[in-house]
C-alpha cells in the first residue's frame, strides 16, 4: 500500500476508539467540530504528502517502489536531519508554528527503541529489534499516524513506581504476563493528539530500578485497541468561536489526551521492552536525543512568528522607532536567531550512535538550544504584549468586529497607523493574545522535557575535567593531572633567551 | 439618601445603556449570563458595604449622618491612606485578587480632578473646583458606581491628538461648545467594568500642546447618556464553561470596554477641565498618584494567591522538598513582599498636595513597586507553570471530571501525593491556567500605566544632584557644587594631628 | 573616662599585637603606611565623635554625666534604630560609602550576646548576661574600637565542626577549661578591621550540634592577647600609588584579616557563651538581625555614589540623552532607591526582642533587602562600565596625569564634552575602575551573608498558610482549614437576592 | 627573510620609540618588568611559530618557500577560518584565555582594508589596494608585530569628528596633505600591546560624513615614527607583585596604550583611504566582520577557565553537591559552551566577501555570540566569586603564603576540603580574584564593540519580511505580499473534500 490520503486517513479513525471530550464521550471524533480541528491539523500530513509539491521532501520511495513518509525512515546521515530538519519547518511554517503530528513526536520514539532494542538484545538475546523493524515496515506500509506514549500521570513525583502509596497503576505496567502476549495498567498524560492517531507507541518515561521492573514495559498499540480510553484537553476554544479571536488556538488543537489502560492486551511481536528494567531511562534519553530535532526546529519557526507580531504591532501602533520598542524586538531577533543557529548546529555536529547506525543532534547543543527556548519565552510574551499594548486583553470580539452595528465603531476607534487597515490591526492584536495563552507558555517550558530535565543533562554533558585543567593551569596547581589540551602547551610566561 | 442595596444597584443597570458584547447588542445587562459576572463582581461593593461586619471599614457617616462610602472621601492623612489600602485588600482578596469595581478605579480620578480643578480656577478664575465638589457629593448621597475613562483609543502614537490622520476623534474632544455645556466625540479604551456602572469620569490620558486644546477635557456622564456606546471586551470564557475550568475568570470578568462617545452633550455643572491644556498632563499624572495606592495594594493580595497557588501544586506533586522547587518558590515570595512592602512604604511616606489637603502615596516608591511588578510577573507565572506541569495545558475539562464515566479515571490517574484529594488537585491546577492568561499577563503590564511609563516616572524623579554629589566628592572632583548632603561632612581621609 | 581623640585611639594601638602585612611582621601598625589607611579611616569614629558638629547624633551621655558613643547604647524604640541608620549613613558618607568601622560591625554583635546571653542564663542559670554588661560598660567608658570575630575558616563545608578530617581547629572552640577561664584555638576568616581595633568579640558563626559543643563559645578579647595573630588581607593597592587611581581603596582598606588563636587565654568575666549548643544557631541569627541594619543603610548610600558615577560619565562623555544610557540610569536609580526604601521600610516594621528590650528591623524586610542589593550590584557595575566606556580599563596611571611630559596630552585628549575639565573626567573614570573591583564584587554578596543565607531566611519566614488559603478558596478546594485572614470573608460569587 | 626568533623580535622593540609607563618616560621597553609583561606575551607568537610542534598549524610556506605567519595569509574558504579557530584557540590557551598580541587584531584590521581598498580604488581609480597588498607582504616577509589602531579618543560623543568643541584631534585625521604623502594627528585610544609592537595600522573606526572627510583616513606606520607617543595603559599590578596573587594579570598585561600622534608623516605608500569618507564605516564594519573570530574563540577559552576555576572551588569548599552549586556550575557550563557552540556556527556558515575573496563568519551569528558573551558576563563572576567565598576579597598576599613564619597558619586555616593542598586552593583562590577584576569586567563588554554595537548590528541584520510574513498568514491579515518562504505553503486549516 502507497501513503494515505487525507479522507483515508479521516476514515481511518472511525474505528471505535473511546474518546471523551469536555464531558461526553464522542461517538465519531470524525463528527465533532473541535475534535476535528486536531483531525484536519494532522491530516496536513496526508494533504502535503500526496501534494506533488511536497512529495519530493516529504517522501521516499522504498525497495518496494512504494513511496513512504520520509520522518518514518531512519535517519542515518546529518544530511538526513538537516532534510528532517527541513521537513519539520515546512510543517510547522504551514501550520502557525506547530507541525503537523501524524508522525512528529513518535518517529523520535520508534528511532528510540530501534537503538534500545538492539542493545536489550544483545544483552539478553531477546527479539525486540525485529519486531521494532516490522512496526516501522507496518507504519510505513500503511502510512499510519501514530502518537508517543511517554509521559506516565506520576502520582507523587517523590516516590518510584512501584512505591506509589495510593495504588500501583500511576505509571504503565504489565499487570499479567501469557504466553502470546502481555496484559498492562495504567495511563499516560498529555500524549499530543493521541484521539487523532491511528497507533500509540508506549516507552517508559524515566530509569526504573529492578522494583520497578514491571514499568519497564514498551510497546506498540492501536488507538482503538479494548481497554483504551482517551480523555481530551480541556481546549483553548469553544463551539461558535470565532477564528479572528483565536488565529493559532481556532486552527490548531493538539489535544494532548490522557490515555488510560485498563487491562490492554499486548501481543508478544509489539512488544519492544518487557522487564528489562536497566533500559527503561537508556530509552527516554534516547528519545529525547532523537526529539530535540523536532523540538528545535519548531521552536524557531514559532519564534518568527512571535517576533514577526511584536514587529507588526510597533508598526500598527507606531511605534516602531521607539527606543525601548527597538530594544525588545533586537532582543526577540536575538532570541529568534539564536534558536534558529543553535537547532542547527546541534545537527551539524550530529553524533552517530554506533550499533544502529542512525544520527541524532548533539546533545549538549541540544539541549542548551532547548533550555534557551523554554527559559526566554515568558520574557518574549512580556515584550510582545508591551509593544501590543492592553488592546490585546480588552478588545472587543470578533463576532462584534463582524456585527455590521459594531463595525463602524471599531474600524474607527481601533484604528492605527494610517495607512494600516484596522482590519489586520483587529486581526494580529488577537494573534499575540493568542500567542500568550497559558497554554503556550505551559508548552513551552513543559514539552519535549521540563527546564529542570535539560539543566540535568548540560551538566552531565559537561566536560568539567578540560576547564579544570584550563584553571588550574592559569593558578599554578602543583597537584594537576595532565589533561590532552594543555599537556603539549608551551611554558607561559615564556623563558626566553635573549 | 443613604447606601444603595445590591439590589438597588442591579436595578440601577436598566436604564437604556448601550452595551455590545460578543456580536449582540444586549437589550438588559443584567440578565446576561456572562455581563453578569461583570455585574455580580461590582455588586460585591454593596453587599459588604451593607454589611454590619464590613461597614466600619468601608463606610463613613458624613456631616448629614448619611452612611457614605469610605472609597469617596477625600483621604487626608497617611492613616486614611492605611485605611484606604486595608479597603482595597478587603475587596481584593474576596474577589480572588481584583478589588470589586464600583469605585475602585474612578475614585483616584475623582481625586487628580478634584486637585486640578482648583489649581485650574486659581489661574483661570473657573469655577470646576464647585462642579468636582457637587459631583462628589452626587457620586456619595446616591451611592454611585463609576468607570474612569482614561486611555484614549490613540491611533498612531507617534502623532498629537490634533495631528492624526484618519480622523480627529482618537482622543476624546469637545466638537462642539454650546452655552449650557459642550457636545463630545471620541472613544476611550479598556475602560474597566464600565458596563457594569452608573456614571463615567472622563479625564485626559496625557499632555497635550495649545494645538491640542480641545482634547483638554475632563467631565463626569451618566452610562446611559444619549451617544454613549460601550462594546464589551471578549471575555475569556463562554456560556456554559465549568466554574472548575474558570476559577477566577468564571468570578470575575472586568469587562474593560471600549467606550464610544458619538456627539454626547455634557452640561456646564458636569465640567472639569474645558480646554485648558496647560492641565492636561498634569491630570493623567494625578491620577497616577492616586491611583498607585489602589494597585499595589491588590497586586500584592494577588501575588498572594499566586504563591501560594505554586505552594500547594509543590506538595501535590510531592515535590516540595526539591532544591530548585524551594529556589522558585523563595523567589516567589520575595516578590509577593516585596510588593507589599514597597506599596505600604509609599504609603508611609506620603505626600501631602498642598492646595487640596489631599494625600497620595510617595510617587517615587509607588512608581518603583509597580514596575516591580510589572517587570516579575512573567517570571512568576513562568515559576508557577513549571512547579505545576504540564498538566496545566493539558489537563481535560471540568465537565470531565464532573462526568460520572470519567471521574474515576480521572480521580485514581491524575491523583498526586496520598491524602491529597485528586479534586483538589484537579481544581488548583485550573487555578494556575487561569492565573497564567494571556488576559492576566497583558494586565499586569499594562493596567495603570505600562512599564515605560513607570520608568520615565523613576529617572524624573531621581535626585541626581545627590547622586553626583556622592561621586564627586569620592573621585576628589573639583569643579563640583555644594550640596546640602555632603558640604558639611568631615574631610576624609583625616589629617590627624598625632 | 570620656571619648578617646583620634590621637588616644592612634596610640592605643600600639600595644605589641602580632600583625602580619604582605609578607612581613608589622611592629607597629601606626607606622605603616597602607596599614594606616585602615587607622585612619576607623580613626574617624573618633574625629567625628568629638567634633561638636556630630557630637549630638553620635553620642549620648550617659547616667555618669560622661559622653558615649551612640552605636554603643543598647536601641530600644524604631526612634533608636532611626537615628542609628542616621549614624550609619553619616559615617559612611564621610567615607565614601564605607562606614568608619571601630564599632560599625561589633555593636551588632553585643546586642546579639546582650539578647542571648539572657536566654541562656534563663536555662541554665549561668551568669553571661552580667559579663555582657560589663563589657557593654567597658567599651563605652573606655570608648574602645571593636570588631566582631563570627565567621570561622570552615575547612570543608559539608562537615560540622567536630568531624573536619585535616584538624578540629576550623572553628574556634575551647581547647581546655581553667578554673579562672578557658583556653581557646581557632581561626576567624575576614574579620573587618580586627588589626585597627582595641577589642574582638568572638562568636560562633552558625548552629551546632552536642557533639560541636566545644564550639558553642563566645566571648570578648583584647586584639594584643597572647597568642592572637593577625595576618592583613592582601590590599587593592601598593606602596607609592597614586589616590587619582584609587579614590576609594587608596582611603578606606577595610583589612578583612585572618585571625589565628593559638592557645588565648579567657578569663571567665570576658565570656558570654561556653558550650551551651543550642544556643550557637540563635547567636548567629541574632547577630544577622541586628546587622541587617547597618548593612542596608551603607549600602544604598554607596550605591547613590556608584549610580552618580554612572551620571557623571554619561554627562562627561556626551552620551546622557541616549536612549539606551537612560534606561541603564532608571535601572540604576530604581535600583539605589529600592535599598533605601527597604531598608528604612524594615526599621519601621521593627520587631521588639521580648526579653532584653532590644528592638531590630523586621528579618522579612530586611533579608529581602539584602538580597536585592547583593543579587543586583554586578548588574549595576556592567551598566556603569558601559557607560563609562573602555577607559576605565586603559587608562593611564594619574601619574602620568600628574607628569608634566604628558599631561599636556591627556589632557587634550582624554576630554570629553566641552566644559567639562579632562582632570574631573579622568578623576571619575578611575572611581568606576574602583568601584568595579574584584574586591567590592565579592564584598557585596558575601559580606553581612551570602546570597543564599538570605534565601534560606526568606523561605523560612513566608507566611505559606495565608498564601495557600488565599490559592485554595479561589481554587474553590474542599479541605482546607480556615485562616484568620480569609475565614470571615464574604462569599464570592454573591448570591444575590434580587 | 623568515620568521622572526624571540630575541629578534625583543631587539626590533628597541627602536627609540616614545613609551610612558606610570609617569616615566622609558628609555628601552624590553628593560623594564612591567613592559616586559607585555612583551613576553607578545613573544608567544615567535616563540611557538618556530617551535616545530605547532609550526605546522601557525604558519604557511609561501609562495617564494619562506614560512609565514598564517594569521597574515588571506582567508579564502570555510577551512582556513576552522584553521584559523584553531590558531586562536591554541594562542589563548597558551596564555590563560588571552591570545597572543603579535597579530591578532591588526591581521583582521589588514583584511578589512584589503576588502575596502579595491571597492575605494573600483569607485575613484585610486591604488590603496596595492598599497595593502605590499604592505602585507612586508608583514610577512619581517614577521613583524602590528596593533591596530582603530579606537579614537571621540570627545564628546554626540558630537560627529569635524563638529567637537574643544580642538579637532579627537580623532585622527589629516592635517597636511603633501606631495609624497601626508601628515597626521590625533589620538587612538585603548591599543592593545602596541607599546610591544613593530607596526601600527589605523583606520577609522565609524562612519563619517562628508564634512569629516579628513578623517577618512586609513594607513600604517612603525611604531617608532616620529610624532608618536605611546602612554600605557595603569597595570593591575605593581612592581614585585607576587605571582600568586595575580597569576593571569601578572603574567598577561595587554598594555591597551592611547597613542598620541602630533604631525607624524605617512608616505603615500603607506596611505590606504584618504578622505573617501563613503567608505570609512565600511572600514570599521569590514573590521569588526573579520575580528568576530578571534573575539569570540578565545572568549570560550577563557571561559572554559572561568568556569574551571569555578567548579574547582566548589569541591576545594567542599560544596560541590550543593543544589544551589551545582544550578550555578550548570548555568557556567552553558554559557561556556554556547560561546563556543555560537562562534564555532558563524564560521560554519561564512561569507565570502565577492570582490576580495575573503571569508569571514557570519555577520548574524557573531553579533549575537560576541553580545551573549558580553551581556552574561557579570553574572559568571557573581555566580564564581558566590561559590569560591568572602577568601577571594579577604585572602592574606602570596607573600605571606611563601613567608616562613605564617605559612603554617595559612596552610592549616586555609585548607579546605581534605585531600586538596592548601597551596591548590590559595592559588584558585587568587586566580578567582584576578578574574573578577575591573579590567576583565570592563574588557569583557567594550573590547570588540559595546553590547549597544551588537545589538545595533542584530537589528539590522534581522529578516523582518520573514518575521512579519509568518505573523500575518497566521493572523490571516488580508495585506500582506508574498514571502517566499511563505507564498508556496499549503492552505492551512485545510479544506478537506471528505
Amino acid at each position: 500500500m502507497a501513503l494515505k490520503t487525507p479522507k483515508q486517513y479521516m476514515d481511518s479513525l472511525k474505528d471505535g476508539r473511546i474518546v471523551y471530550f469536555d464531558g461526553k464521550k464522542i461517538p465519531d471524533v470524525t463528527k465533532h467540530p473541535i475534535l476535528n480541528i486536531c483531525n484536519e491539523w494532522v491530516a496536513m500530513d496526508y494533504v502535503m504528502s500526496n501534494d506533488p509539491k511536497y512529495q519530493d521532501i516529504l517522501t521516499d520511495v522504498d525497495a518496494d517502489g512504494d513511496r513512504v513518509s520520509f520522518a518514518l525512515q531512519p535517519q542515518r546521515t546529518e544530511k538526513d536531519l538537516l532534510r528532517l530538519r527541513e521537513v519539520v519547518k515546512l510543517w510547522a511554517r504551514t501550520s502557525f508554528g506547530k507541525p503537523t503530528g501524524a508522525k512528529f513526536v513518535a518517529k523520535d520514539g520508534l528511532n528510540a527503541v530501534t537503538v534500545i532494542s538492539r542493545r536489550v538484545d544483545k544483552k539478553y538475546g531477546t527479539h525486540y529489534a525485529a519486531n521494532v523493524e516490522a512496526y516501522r515496515k507496518y507504519l510505513q506500509k500503511n502510512d499510519l499516524s501514530f502518537a508517543m506514549g511517554l509521559t506516565d500521570v506520576k502520582g507523587d513525583r517523590s516516590l518510584s513506581p512501584s512505591k506509589q502509596v495510593q495504588h500501583k497503576d500511576f505509571y504503565v505496567r504489565i499487570v499479567e504476563e501469557k504466553k502470546d502476549g502481555i496484559v498492562v495498567s495504567g495511563a499516560k498524560a498529555h500524549i499530543s493528539q493521541a484521539p487523532a492517531c491511528n497507533e500509540i507507541l508506549i516507552a517508559p518515561c524515566h530509569a526504573m530500578k529492578e522494583e520497578d521492573k514491571a514499568y519497564a514495559v514498551s510497546f506498540g498499540v492501536p488507538a482503538n485497541a479494548k481497554g483504551i480510553t482517551m480523555i481530551s484537553t480541556e481546549p483553548e476554544i469553544s463551539e461558535g468561536f470565532s477564528i479572528i479571536d483565536h488565529p493559532i488556538t481556532g486552527s490548531v488543537y493538539i489535544n494532548d489526551a490522557l490515555i488510560i489502560f485498563d487491562n490492554v492486551f499486548i501481543p508478544n511481536d509489539r512488544i519492544f521492552l518487557k522487564g528489562e528494567w536497566e533500559f527503561a531511562g537508556e530509552t527516554a534519553v534516547m528519545f529525547a536525543n532523537f526529539h530535540r530535532l523536532s523540538a528545535e526546529t519548531y521552536k524557531a519557526v514559532e519564534l518568527e512568528l512571535v517576533t514577526g507580531a511584536a514587529s507588526l504591532m510597533a508598526e500598527y501602533n507606531g511605534i516602531e522607532k521607539k527606543a525601548h520598542v527597538r530594544e525588545k524586538l533586537t532582543w526577540m531577533v536575538m532570541y529568534t536567531e539564536m534558536i534558529e543557529i543553535l537547532g542547527k548546529a546541534a545537527v551539524e555536529h550530529c553524533i552517530k550512535e554506533e550499533e544502529s547506525d542512525l544520527v541524532y543532534p548533539n546533545p549538549m547543543i541540544a539541549n542548551i538550544c532547548k533550555y534557551q527556548f523554554a527559559d526566554n519565552w515568558h520574557q518574549a510574551t512580556k515584550y510582545l504584549q508591551d509593544i501590543a499594548g492592553g488592546i490585546v486583553a480588552t478588545a472587543p470580539s470578533g463576532k462584534d468586529f463582524l456585527n455590521p452595528e459594531t463595525r463602524p465603531m471599531i474600524e474607527k476607534y481601533l484604528a492605527g497607523k494610517a495607512g494600516i487597515s484596522t482590519e489586520d490591526r483587529f486581526r494580529v492584536i488577537k494573534l499575540c493574545k493568542d500567542i500568550g495563552s497559558s497554554y503556550e507558555d505551559v508548552l513551552t517550558i513543559h514539552a519535549e522535557g521540563s527546564l529542570e530535565a535539560q539543566k540535568l543533562s548540560i551538566l552531565l554533558l559537561a566536560d568539567f575535567d578540560r576547564y579544570r585543567a584550563a584553571a588550574m593551569r592559569a593558578a599554578r596547581v602543583a597537584n594537576r593531572k595532565e589533561h590532552p589540551v594543555f599537556k603539549d602547551l608551551p611554558e607561559f610566561p615564556p623563558k626566553l633567551k635573549l
